[in-house]
């Protein structure tokens, strides 16, 4: 059984462990500086299908089932999947799910969904409830442009602020036994919104969120930046996380040294024309799964903060004259010293 | 600490109780045979607000906000809210989230949210990492149909096997004690697809998924229709009940006598308009809270079985030509005797 610590912290008895993962992504993504991290890089962006969105979907599809086969499972071992995305209802995780013949919850969080279905997933296992989970998610460059921005063929000028949604999916299988990293605290975030308007400016209007979940997740744990070998938010981008590190020595939290962003380092942004940096929740699961996680198993990291970040807007609410919402969820993976 | 008990079927010990629940339903539901079992009925579709979506919003947030008064507990008390919904990124519940001082696990199931939020909300408190929980949903009748159909102002017909989405929210706050109906079984399912692509019937497209859920959790659970006083499926409506329970009677599981459908029991269809009945998350959250818990606490049921159906279709994939996946999530619930 788990317990309570602070306000929106759990600690997590059970250690559930991350015993396979796996990721895929675009071929811009695959030219980027993480590059030798990603399981698999497609060539194409449609990646054989006739539409972006159903592109999305076989990434999506390709990164749990091929995690599921790292662990050396099948599909009947999974007792659930979790997973999300950004497209409207879930269309990338509920067609992924309909090939999967596992029983699915969906979840969303925007760009928070890999910590958001980390934590769900640790949470049925902590109650005994499961013996492996997966956890998931996806996003696509061009099905998200054209369901919150603007057609690609427009060929539209990005502004400075603007991120690059990463084509890629991430999936991590979580069991009970085995040497692997495994899950400790999870701090779930409450939705924050500080006015932002701007649909081309997502880290500014994350950044609150971020802020507030990791700030609480210090004081729920009575840790500090530096016990952690590195905090990764979501796709905060470059200029979030400028925000995100000033707003939080304002609360004489150093993140300085031990803080990236997933989005800032997925993309070389001078040389990819990716301005601010990557978003979208392939971001986080890719960089995860990919960078975060094998890293730990080199022993390069012993102790991370995944704090993945979401902007709750929908096309409609932004015509309506809403302002944009954030949230961001964290989890703490540790592993090696045990 | 909970166990697993067949395929799909968790056993939950710790009986998480239905401590404090509230509805609120449109004009026309207000009108229903239920009316009885509303906690309020709004006059005017909008609620005073300026948009459909923003109406939405507002009754789930007054759901919440109520349930919570009405377990005798405050915002802070709440440790994590679930909620979904079928708009586009769940603007309801974001935004409903955002005024709420709670921490926010978005959820999306299409029209089995009610069963999913409640399901998820159990096993967190099954694994001990939760005091309080509140699980809520809504839908809207004039939000759904202009982004999954067409126009209001258009005016068009409506098939037959049409249904009406009911315009409602429906939201249980989850304890650990006092004498209330308590959660004892969850059976979550899979995505089924039987390759139905009419839009206007959905009753139809989901009810190989209540199938499939149902008879998994007899399976599971060694039960049989007859050990429950009423088996109530989210929104299939006059033809997906009538579709269910002939496809239960082919596996031997004769649902006679023991099954409505919350579809089918909120309108008076001859009188109404509604055509196959009613629909959407706020249908099963509305009835469950409203006809179901009421009459356990009134001692009328002892034993019921909610099973909420989703259609997880997007406008873009039936635009693409897909067909319609269902899903649907069963949560066994008892009052009484113990």
């Amino acid at each position: 059984m788990g317990r309570r610590i602070g306000l929106q912290t759990v600690e997590i008895e059970s250690k559930p462990r991350i015993i396979g993962t796996y990721n895929i992504v675009g071929p811009k993504e695959g030219q980027g500086p993480l590059k030798e991290y990603f399981d698999e890089i497609i060539k194409d962006d449609l990646n054989g299908t006739e539409s972006f969105e159903k592109a999305e979907t076989s990434l999506l599809y390709t990164a749990i089932s091929e995690s599921i086969k790292k662990a050396k499972l099948k599909e009947v071992d999974i007792n659930y999947l979790l997973a999300g995305d950004l497209l409207n209802q879930l269309s990338s995780s509920c067609f992924a799910a309909r090939d999967l013949d596992i029983p699915f919850i969906g979840l969303y969080g925007a760009c928070s969904t890999m910590a958001e279905s980390l934590s769900i997933g640790s949470m049925i296992m902590e109650g005994g409830l499961a013996n492996y989970v997966v956890a998931a998610t996806s996003s696509h460059f061009s099905s998200a442009e054209r369901q919150f921005r603007l057609p690609l063929e427009m060929g539209s000028q990005r502004p400075p602020t603007s991120q690059w949604t990463v084509t890629g999916a991430g999936s991590m299988v979580l069991g009970k036994k085995g040497k692997f990293p495994y899950v400790t605290h999870i701090t779930t975030g409450k939705v924050k919104d500080y006015g932002i308007i701007d649909v081309n400016n997502m880290g500014v209007a994350m950044a609150p969120a971020a802020v507030d979940t990791i700030k609480q997740h210090f004081m729920d744990t009575n840790r500090k930046p530096s016990d952690y070998d590195l905090i990764a938010t979501g796709d905060l981008g470059i200029i979030g996380k400028e925000f995100t590190e000033k707003l939080l020595l304002e609360y004489k939290y150093d993140m300085r040294g031990h803080y990236i962003d997933c989005g800032e380092i997925i993309f070389d942004a001078s040389r990819q024309g990716t301005n601010a940096g990557g978003s979208g929740c392939g971001c986080s699961a890719v960089v995860a799964t990919g960078y975060l996680l094998k890293n730990m198993l080199k022993g390069k990291f012993k102790r991370i903060l995944l704090v993945s970040t979401g902007a709750l807007l929908s096309s409609t609410s932004t015509l309506q004259g809403e302002t944009i919402p954030g949230i961001a969820h964290a989890v703490s993976i540790e592993f090696g010293g045990e």
